[in-house]
């Protein structure tokens, strides 16, 4: 399996650079990663609406060309559906015995994804009813695609 | 405002004692943080519930005896209450003006908290249906914090 993980702008933290670098080693054992940076857009300090939006279509254009077209598609957005760290583990095993040999997950920017990203996505999925530093948001999916790995294939890992 | 985290077992990733450090300095601004580490029981590879059970329970007693008796107590616990960032910046900010100048956070460990913790505290808080190392919860709940008191000051780091 080919895991794809979409993001926009680059980690400033070296911390979670780090925490990045350590999941992906652990996952190697049990698939690809594949990261794939979408330039941001540079917005003024107080952003307009109108600049948002516009940030948001471009970056999602670039988004939607570089999501690997045959792959099953997830969208990181706060409406989603949250679910137990199981029945994560249930969706990616769903996804690999349906035939898709990859899964994308798209994290947004600052303001999020643009609404064509999420409409072109298989699936719309939130961590929490809390806003977390997207930068962050990498981390912790990853983490949670480890534990899902590790559930599926029976570790102790996930208590 | 001082606030308490209370958790059980040190950092063993430096990524996450980094990301905690960070948090930690930026909060400065705003309150003062105050760690308590509760020491965490050994456990055999694949422990057996009871042993599980009796785990958690000589952590709890070790909790209740550390946390600060007048502060406002939250325990974090997956069954608790979710919220958006906005609400969790309306709980501190009214525990702040209804007298309390603490507020303590209470993380378990790898199997979570005893239920004697859970009712000692005034309120259960969930981030998320799924499970999150317990470790990666103080870098989540500090940056929840940051966000929370940047919220209530009027910044422009929550967007």
């Amino acid at each position: 399996m080919t895991v794809n993980v979409i993001f926009v702008g680059s980690l400033k933290e070296s911390f979670f650079a780090e925490a990045v670098a350590e999941y992906e080693k652990r996952l190697g054992a049990y698939c690809k990663i594949n990261n794939i940076l979408i330039k941001d857009e540079r917005l003024s300090d107080r952003p307009s609406d109108a600049e948002i939006a516009t940030a948001l279509r471009k970056e999602g254009e670039r988004i939607l060309a570089a999501i690997p077209p045959r792959s099953y598609k997830i969208a990181m957005c706060v409406e989603g559906k949250q679910m137990k760290s199981e029945d994560f583990a249930s969706l990616l095993d769903t996804a690999a015995t349906s035939g898709y040999s990859e899964v994308s997950f798209v994290i947004g920017g600052s303001f999020g994804l643009a609404d064509e990203v999420k409409s072109a996505c298989d699936k719309r999925m939130s961590i929490s009813m809390m806003t977390f530093p997207h930068r962050m948001m990498r981390v912790i999916l990853l983490e949670q695609v480890y534990r899902a790995y590790n559930i599926i294939g029976g570790g102790k890992y996930h208590k």
